[in-house]
């Protein structure tokens, strides 16, 4: 993780996973995957729909082991992951502009994950517990500020996991890589960051001016 | 653009582009279009590939009427694009977390997009001005600072163009919803918002001391 180029052993040739255009900013090891899910607040599920790919943007929350979706149980997209579809979900964050002295070495930091597999419907004795901490993880620290879920809510939101199984990771980090005989031409070259914060929370119209922002959702959206 | 809820006439029933979930945030209009796809560098282009839909993260630029993906010639993706195969692209940037009184009711301000196509590989003739106005909207302002491209890297770099006449875009923007019964609850509603911001260039290792950063290039990237 610390080097420009992850490393770990590749699939085989033929492998739908295998990246093969810069191979070496590849990884398919589980805490790369990890490290670029946690930074991905949105995934692009895609999937198969009469014979068009699709794909959906969508929230994702990785707890522990799997990938969590959630939505309307009607949704297209719930209704094919419930079905066992075969689905791909990409998620990706830039991290910084990547300018050379060539347009053509010109490129972007970024991180990004493509995993594959099919959905699994979450059941109703696990669903409270998991929805919590999927909150959790978009809206961090809001958790002790909501009023308990409704029976209603529950049976109307489809949790749906993904086994993180089979997947790659694609991360690029550091300096432009300019040909040897373009250094010293006279165009700048470097890194243009890109950074993604937390404002400072606007309390919507109709909030009662005696409720503050919880403590633990302030520490958990600080910058 | 303004109001909460884009409207705009939806496809028929049953048309891939028809927004079913929170269809009030859906749009079918070209204008907002632009606006989605000019806010998102990157873009998750899916196909089918060996009955697995398959997912690439890749920049994305749009030009006049029309999106521009670039690659690898023998990428995957780009093979598939140039056999005019069918493709959805979808984009999406996150704009805020929206907290309510109830964990069902939280959401994100978010601005997305999808868009079904088959590609079009750019001629010889069209390519070097295209890649230039590319890599102009992926690096504001860089433009008159690279070297100039050279046969090979002009030969080995596929532009692909995709019309934009197949597309939704949906649209959440303001406060929390919340349940009526659900506003004098002592808890916190309201939006945080995420901001994205470029920060202060920083020269690659190798950068001869003498290179300013461009005057054009500070002005494309200031906040």
């Amino acid at each position: 993780m610390s080097s420009n180029s992850p490393t770990s052993t590749p699939p085989p040739r033929g492998d739908k996973r295998l990246v093969r255009q810069s191979a070496n900013r590849a990884s398919y090891e589980r805490e790369d995957l990890y490290h670029v899910l946690d930074a991905c607040p949105i995934g692009h599920v895609s999937f198969v729909h009469e014979s068009w790919p699709q794909s959906v943007p969508t929230a994702i929350a990785r707890i522990d082991d799997h990938l969590y979706l959630h939505g309307h149980p009607k949704s297209r997209l719930y209704q094919a992951l419930s079905r066992g579809e075969r689905v791909c979900v990409s998620a990706c964050r830039v991290d910084g502009l990547v300018k050379a002295r060539s347009a053509f070495h010109c490129s972007m930091n970024y991180r990004s994950a493509v995993i594959f597999g099919t959905g699994e419907l979450v059941g109703a004795d696990e669903k409270p517990a998991l929805l919590d901490r999927f909150t959790d993880r978009l809206i961090p620290g809001s958790l002790e500020d909501y009023r308990p879920y409704l029976a209603k809510e529950l049976k109307g939101t489809a949790l749906i996991r993904l086994a993180l199984d089979e997947y790659s990771v694609k991360i690029r980090t550091g300096d432009p890589i300019d040909d040897e005989e373009d250094l010293e031409l006279p165009h700048w070259a470097g890194v243009i960051p890109i950074e993604s914060t937390y404002g400072t929370p606007l309390p919507s119209k109709n909030l009662n001016a005696a409720v503050d922002v919880p403590a633990a959702l302030l520490a958990g959206v600080d910058p």
